[in-house]
Parts: C-alpha cells; structure tokens; sequence
C-alpha cells in the first residue's frame, strides 16, 4: 500500500470539495499527475484551466487506471455506485476513498467488493464544506486547521488508514478516526441536523419577522444558504440517525415550551447554562 | 422635545449596550455630559476610568435629573420599574427610550405613568447584541450599520419619534418604526428563538457528538455562548410570543420529520429550497 506521496491522483467530481482537494494537492505538489472525472468534460474545464488538474475525462475507468490515489468526491448518494464501477479498474497499491458527509453506504459498497489485491478503501469525511458550491468556490487552503474524519471497520487494512491519514493531515487537517456508526450518528446530530434546523429557522422566520433579521439570524442561519439537493442527499444517506438526532432535538425543544408555559424559568435556565458552558468551550 | 444635539445624557446600566452608547456618544460629540447609572457605583468605575461617562451614581433620581436624553439599558424585566422610578424625576423636554429586546412591559409602563408636560417615552431596540456582556466588551461601533427598532403607539409624541430616530442613526443604526405587537411577534422568531434553537442544538449535541464540531456547528450555535440569564429574562417577559414561534418552528420541524420517515424528499426539497432562497437574500 502506497502511503504517499502519490505519483498520480484521480478526483472523482471537481467541484467544491473535489476542486479543493486537487488545489491543495497542487499547492503542496504531493502528486506528479491529477486526473479530474467528471459527468461532462466540459464541466471540468475550469479547473484544467486553472491548473488544478493535468487530465480531464468522463469515463470513470479511464479516470483512476493507473492513479494509486482516488477520491470519490462526488454527492453523496452516488458513492457506493462510484465504488463499484471503479473497483475493477484500480490496480495494485491504490488508495480509494471519498469525501463524502455518510459513510455507511459507501463502506458497505466497498466491503462488497470482490477482494483485489493491493486495493484497499477508507471511507473519509473532510468536515469543511462551506454554504457556495461548485469548482468556483474551491480553496487550496479549505482543510488547513479543520476536522477529517477517516472510518474503520474489521477489514480495514492498516496501511491504508495510516495512508489516509496521512493524505489528509497533508492538506492541513486534524485527523480523527472512528467506527462508521460513530460517524453517522455523530455528524447526524453535529453537522445534519444543525442544517435542517438552520432551514427550519429559515422557513419559521418568512415573512413580518424576516426584515428584522440581525447578526444573530444571519449567523445562525448561514448554512441554510447550503445547495438543498446535496443537503436532501445526505438526509436520504443517513435516514434513520438524522431521525433520532431530530427527535432528540424535540424532546429538548418540547421539554423547554413546557416549562415557558409553565413558567419553570430556573430550571430553563439551568439547562440552557449547561448549553452555554459546553459552546463557550467551543470558542 | 429636544431633537438633540443632547446637553446631557444619563445612560441606567453601563453594561455592554449602555456602555456602547456612552462611547459611540463621546465619540461623536453628541453630548456635554454623560451620566452613568448602575446599582453598584463600584461597577461604574470601568467606564468613568475610560472616559465613557463623566458622572457615575447608584442613585436613578440623582442621575436623570437634568438629562435631556435618558436611555435605560438595564435587564428587560427590570425597565418597568425603572421607568416607573424615573418619570417623577424627568425635566420638561426630556425624552426617555430605552434598549430592551421586548417592548411590551416596558411601553405598557410608560403609558400608565401620568403625563408630565414635555416628557416622553419612546421604545428603543438596537439589534447589535453580541454573545458577549459586560462594559469590557463595549464597542463605540457596535451600533454602526445595524437594525436599530424603534416603537409607537397611538400615544406616541411623533416629535419624540423623530428624536429617537435621530439618535440611533446618529449612532450610525438603520432605523425602523413599528407597534409594539409587531416588534415582540417579529424578534419572537428572528431572534428570541433562534437563540432558544441554537441552545437547544448544544443540548443536543452534548455528549459523543461534539468533539465532531466545525465550522458549521461553531457558527449556528454562536448565539448560545450568550448568558442564559440575559436570556431566560427577555423569553419570560416575550413569553407568549415567543410560545407561538416555538410552535410554528415545531410544526414546519414535524412536518419534516414526517417527511423524512416516509421518504418524501422531493418534498422536503421543495421546502429547504424555499428556505435556501431567503436565506440567500440576506446575503
């Protein structure tokens, strides 16, 4: 298993996350050669333009033969299919991984694989997605000092994790790695739910309330700007714990209505203390 | 009425919002003299040592006698019985406003003081808050390029309007006017809940999830560093309000929630692209 630096690299979807990595990648020149894949040659134009990438191409088995290096940067939904259709086509000491916000279709798309020798897959989360989209947006510096997520399971083979890890904290990020169960249900609730609470807030305020919107409405609903097909996308991937994150969120929120009704205001209060302690820690 | 420039200006709690008020004020000259009033003389010291007041008392009849502008900047639950404690006091050609985040106890207390001739009552809400309390955080700018909200009823003296006007945007604050029920309604959502939002989002997250946080969760949950007891204050005196929002976001919350439990995305996307739309308006 290769653990960098890479000699050729395939982005597969070059646009904010996919671009920022081909970018960053350049910057740092870990990689001779990067390949751009995308659903329309012409879609990629920008970024050979601009250098990201050396290759552009829509044919996927094309795209990652011969690289050792692979990042599915593509929505979500589309990943475990993506896996598949490049599996047969990587050769021996290739790296395959993604980008994307849910990790339990993708990792069990790449376990279903056949066994190849010399290919392995670790399933990855960057958590640094902004609300703009799109190869305009990117950023060679969109992971310096933020979060990555790299998954394991039983089968996942230890060079490649330490490869992974290594690919990530090259571009800047800190590193962190866990079970994909602790995955999606961790950025369910950090991460998936704090968007459709955003939109909720978003939605709750059309109307009188909204030309009264301030810093603290703007900030707090900066995400709701997000694209809505990449964020129902990921709703869709990770169904079942963005529903238990959102039925946490209303107990608390249910339990703090009965208590302004009832005019419990010390033991609001309490709770809503205890909230503040752990986001002043945040920063 | 006195449409300013003020002779002397007595600002009743120099914390973050009082203090601002007293530096953006000698900033731009607006006054001879500032008086600061506060409970404990001993926590005027700050402002009086930074120059931000030139006169600082404990006593509330001492410090707005002989004002000609008095802004009350106190917690919102305790401006009725400082207006109330005030009025006696107050000289012909005074105009009393105020900085509370809800206008109903205060504006209610106002007109059930008797009249006294060239005394005036306007309410006063500058959106320019921060996570942050205290004179230490006190800003001269704070004021500069924000919503500044400023009440009427029948009652209201429009040249006290007009005066009121004139002092925030002199602060450098885009002014709207509107009734008292439309302002508690309006800030119920845009802002009283979706700080109760964003506390109950920590709440939710506290646990395994959190040491998952980016940028995303670090900016929604900004709001909720904010002292609870600031807070739990202005949601008691907003109470009703602030109920039927918590309501309305529930529904559109549940509703979702349905929606995600049987799959129904294209209309869930539908909504979260309304929602995506407005949001992007405000830039």
């Amino acid at each position: 298993m290769t653990r960098g630096p890479w000699r050729r690299l395939a982005v597969v979807g070059v646009g904010l996350i996919g671009g920022s990595i081909a970018r960053a990648v350049r910057a740092r020149r870990f990689c001779e050669t990067i390949v751009g894949v995308g659903r329309r040659r012409s879609a990629l134009a920008p970024a050979l333009a601009a250098g990201a990438i050396d290759l552009a191409t829509d044919d996927l088995a094309e795209g990652v033969r011969g690289a050792d290096l692979v990042v599915l940067c593509a929505p979500v939904g589309s990943l475990p299919g993506l896996v598949r259709a490049a599996w047969p086509h990587l050769g021996p000491g290739t790296l395959l991984t993604d980008a994307g916000s849910v990790k339990r279709g993708v990792v069990a798309a790449a376990l279903a694989c056949p066994p190849r020798p010399g290919v392995a897959f670790v399933g990855s989360h960057p958590m640094a997605g902004s609300e703009q989209s799109g190869f305009g947006a990117s950023d060679p510096d969109l992971f310096q000092g933020r979060l990555a997520l790299v998954t394991e399971t039983g089968a996942t083979d230890r060079d490649a994790l330490a490869a992974a890890t290594a690919f990530w904290e090259g571009l800047g990020s800190h590193v962190r790695t866990l079970s994909v169960d602790a995955h999606d249900r961790g950025v369910a609730v950090i991460s998936h739910l704090v968007h459709l609470a955003a939109y909720g807030l978003v939605a709750t305020a059309d109307g009188d309330p909204l030309p009264l919107a301030a810093r603290g409405f703007v900030d707090t609903t900066r995400v709701a700007a997000s694209p809505e097909t990449l964020w129902v996308d990921i709703f869709r991937e990770n169904q079942a714990a963005l529903d238990e994150a959102l039925g946490r969120y209303r107990e608390i929120l249910d339990r703090w209505q009965t208590w302004i009704r009832q005019e419990r205001w010390d033991a609001l209060e309490a709770e809503l203390g205890r909230a503040r302690e752990i986001r002043e820690k945040l920063g």
